[in-house]
């Protein structure tokens, strides 16, 4: 037992090398304790347990510097680096991040959860270290499926000219969350086949040295090679073939639904509280446009996933040309779109919130400008979205609703979205932008809007004194708060759905002036530079009386979504509470 | 003489081909007489005037579809497409844009300005064709120093498994705006030197199929290329080494100060109203900074000029590790900034504000989230900056303000920019950025604010019944303002100098309804989503009227500021006018 007594790094190097992987299967044991009980990103980390040993028991951390990619495969360094006990004893499980944190551990640098930034990143810490003129290794660990991504791309090229030291390990198991996208990968596997000594070598034409190991689970090997390279003083790239998933057969054979997920039973893999049954709203919008457009085209970049393209069900998209995954490459994929729309097809493209933060130039610029009748689908924005502020997506709106020529809807019930899918992907006069919660609301009632009327608001309750304008997924809790009054007081007060975030809908807010003393806006994302103020501002010098609600400036983390609303004034007790002032 | 019988690219066809190089003379002759009288692109256009003609000889636009990258050298296509008076007539000059534009013409596909754009762009078009069942040739035109930026390398990527046609025409002249800076310009180098044949091809390691052509001024080897490969039934690069400023020998020896320029005099190239002396307010601030802190770097992303770096003063601190150019990537550069803060360094990092665009994701994830102290200067933003529709930058606040943990400044005078840049520059809490303008007013004083007191406004002017808040260069106007409203009425208006943009002074806006009924505030950027929205959004349910004054949501392009202005209410009459209803 080897692991009890490894609180950090100095304890691995005590240890001899020929006992390395019985700390490596000790770390692997801790790791699917914790990840077959609280769930975490399975495929990711167990591949990297004996590189994680060689890395730590060869460099001496924190004085040199690992910057993990996304970071979501550093549990076994966070087990190494004095954390083990958030993986082995379940009453601390939550002791640590799924990513690297510096609040963490001194072995930590930075709070990551984006692909595509650790070369980036470690060029930072290189250079910080030329300027202070120490001499410590940098090293980022970088998977195959975060290379397709522009700033990996732009940092590897740069990497290329730098001319101190900088160690590259590509961290290559052949796989993305889903299969690899774009021809870099058809050298990487030309790599793997000829032991590294292939035709074309992608990384010595950015103008950096390679090295490379096949069996990136033999340690001794692993342990030579870090050795051979510490202390170098330039920019290397190791290029490791790792195998995800390792050390758990169902986890090797089933790479991209083992990418990560929820507790399960070792013995078979099968999930300990029963399988997850997705909401189909989205893929059934885009199944059926796709279906019916033989024009159309759904674009995603390395989540798949998140519009209900699993592997069991995208093949025949795919091979239709109708589904197309460009990689981790979101920029691509929004400038594409453009192009698709401009040469007479129907783009969809679609992506959670927070990797949309990606392509705020190819919205304005690339698509945008150029007016181009393209769809994006912007996935599980706001306070109901992942609630890491690694993966934050609480800006959405402040990110798109000012963009020219841009409509940004926001549907509060499943019949909306359906309709304001219909009516993006069949108009052709502007980009559309859909809000797509992670669940929808059912009306019951198919929703006949036409949204070519720009910025109509719609009434959801007529009423007087006071009016709830409430966004999206806000709009629940608006009205049990106007039932609540009605009930208190008899007065029935006034619902307003916006629908269109990118205008406003002045002839009803006028309107408002007749009867109405107060205007409240809810909102579920952050509240400065949102949609409220927008309201704000257009009653500023006239007699209404507008409260914005929205969230605080931070980034939140594992957070109460309900609980952190409250804080922020949205519960249906505090705003009843505030009407009341008015009536 | 051809020219005057060429409308379009059927005329161009009917001559014969050993004739093409008379058309492609008469064309540098129409593009040299407009550079010199009405200035513009010149290196990137001279260098491209024989490839336009043979591509227009081969090739069957607007069926065929060109998309150019930046299309800043696309002044001879626009020759030979139709608008050839817009060059050859003075009194035309102002009939066409310095950018591809589908207003203009059938033969332009998008409104574009931003570099590394187009094979992303032209894979759009060719996906869009695909689903069209149609067969026509799409060519991307992408120069040497586009290729650094991530959307383009994720595009090259994902066109390594595209497989339809695609022409990417690499336009290889060995020379961005100033020189090329990243690895993959050893290999283009290496490829321009072993005709096209060295060890590494970088287009290969993508994937891609490859073609490399010496002279790229031949127009008979340049029509038998495009012609070995129109009609292609997959991606192909063709790497063409062709030479900036080619025809004019001051601008081929001098390819960074003749990449684009003023008018000038065809004998010698000197300059027809004699040389622009540049402000060197913020070039004086950052060589003060990296010389007296020798752990101090600035960053820059193939513009260094925007920061007074130019060919004749930077190569010594270049030398010295103390100014860096990342090439056009400026994800990596923000990124890069972040790391060199959080291990040591001070790192300033500037760019023009439609540029920023590009670095949303990294601002927020990789800088701020991680509350590293690096300083960002965002050059030229609002509606006195570029005012091209392709290079607009009237969003830095929406991008920005929001942001949390960043500080962002907004400076009306020379010497606030001077504490402020020193304060960025010293202190080691946050993230800081300020908004530069292209020309500062200066006070006279120097400025000794206490900038770690966030969110301090500064009461430039104390008074009662109005008050002004007026971001940035705003502030002129408000000052103008104030003094007429006291010439005509004789009342004493407030004016305020927010200079922080990520906060309120509540303190202050607090105290100022006591004895002000309206609160106006003025900003250079759009309205909507702005800084004066948070304040309309903090008095929203007080008795204080708010008046939010900003540019109208749309992409402005060649417009007069000061008439911009005016139109969205921002002149000092109109101002005077709305604040006499308060006294």
């Amino acid at each position: 037992m080897y692991l009890e007594k490894v609180n950090g790094p100095e304890d691995i190097k005590k240890i001899n090398k020929q006992d390395l992987q019985i700390l490596a299967d000790e770390t692997r044991e801790a790791l699917i304790h914790k990840i077959s009980n609280a769930g975490g990103h399975s495929g990711p980390n167990l591949g990297m347990v004996e590189m994680s040993v060689a890395m730590h028991y060869v460099f001496d951390s924190p004085k040199d510097k690992f910057v993990f990619d996304v970071s979501h495969q550093s549990y076994p360094h966070k087990i190494l680096t004095g954390r083990k006990e958030a993986f082995l004893d379940a009453a601390h499980f939550g002791d640590v991040t799924g990513y690297t944190n510096p609040n963490e551990s001194e072995h930590d640098f930075f709070t990551i959860g984006h692909t595509s930034t650790s070369i980036s990143l470690a060029l930072g810490l290189a250079k910080g270290r030329d300027l202070n003129k120490n001499d410590e290794n940098i090293i980022a660990i970088i998977g195959d499926g975060s290379l397709s991504g522009g700033e990996a791309l732009e940092a590897l090229d740069y990497a290329g000219e730098y001319n101190k030291n900088l160690i590259i390990i590509v961290n290559d198991n052949d796989q993305s969350i889903a299969e690899n996208h774009g021809g870099i990968y058809k050298t990487l596997k030309a790599l793997r086949e000829s032991g590294g000594k292939c035709a074309n070598n992608l990384f010595e034409s950015f103008g950096l040295e390679y090295k490379y190991l096949e069996d990136g689970h033999d340690i001794e090997k692993l342990v030579s090679l870090f050795e051979s390279v510490k202390g170098i003083d330039h920019p290397i790239v190791l290029h490791i073939h790792t195998i995800k998933g390792k050390g758990l057969a169902y986890a090797e054979a089933n790479r991209e639904s083992w990418h990560a997920g929820g507790p399960f039973n070792v013995e078979d893999g099968s999930p300990k509280f029963g399988d997850w049954t997705p909401d189909t709203t989205v893929f059934d919008s885009l199944v059926e446009l796709i279906d019916n457009n033989e024009k159309a085209v759904v674009l995603n970049a390395g989540t798949p996933m998140g519009l209900g393209f699993v592997e069991a069900n995208r093949a025949e998209y795919v091979k239709r040309g109708q589904f197309i995954d460009v990689g981790i490459a979101e920029e691509n994929a929004v400038a594409m779109s453009s192009g698709i729309a401009k040469n007479g097809g129907t783009a969809v493209f679609g992506t959670f919130a927070p990797f949309f933060q990606r392509t705020y130039d190819q919205m304005s610029h690339d698509l945008c400008l150029n007016d181009n009748p393209a769809t994006m689908l912007v996935l599980q924005p706001g306070v109901y979205g992942m609630n890491s502020n690694t993966h934050i997506g609480m800006c959405d709106i402040q990110m798109f609703a000012h963009i020219p020529n841009l409509i940004y809807l926001a549907p509060t019930t499943k019949e909306e979205y359906q309709q304001m899918f219909k009516f993006a992907t069949t108009q052709k006069d502007h980009p559309v932008g859909i809000r797509v919660p992670g669940s929808f609301v059912s009306s019951g009632e198919k929703d006949t809007t036409d949204y070519t009327i720009y910025n109509k608001n719609k009434v959801e309750v007529k009423g007087s004194k006071a009016a709830i304008i409430a966004v999206g997924v806000m709009m629940q809790m608006a009205l049990e708060t106007a039932k609540k009054v009605k009930e208190d007081t008899g007065v029935e007060i006034t619902v307003i759905n916006p629908r269109f975030l990118t205008g406003l809908d002045e002839a009803l807010l006028n309107q408002l002036k007749e009867d109405h003393q107060v205007v409240l806006t809810l909102e579920d994302g952050e509240l400065m530079g949102g949609y409220g103020q927008t309201i704000a501002s257009f009653y500023g010098d006239s007699d209404m009386k507008v409260k914005n609600y929205g969230i605080s400036k931070a980034f939140h983390t594992d957070y109460d979504a309900d609980k952190l609303l409250a804080e922020n004034g949205m519960s249906v007790e505090q705003l009843v509470a505030y009407i009341k002032q008015y009536i």
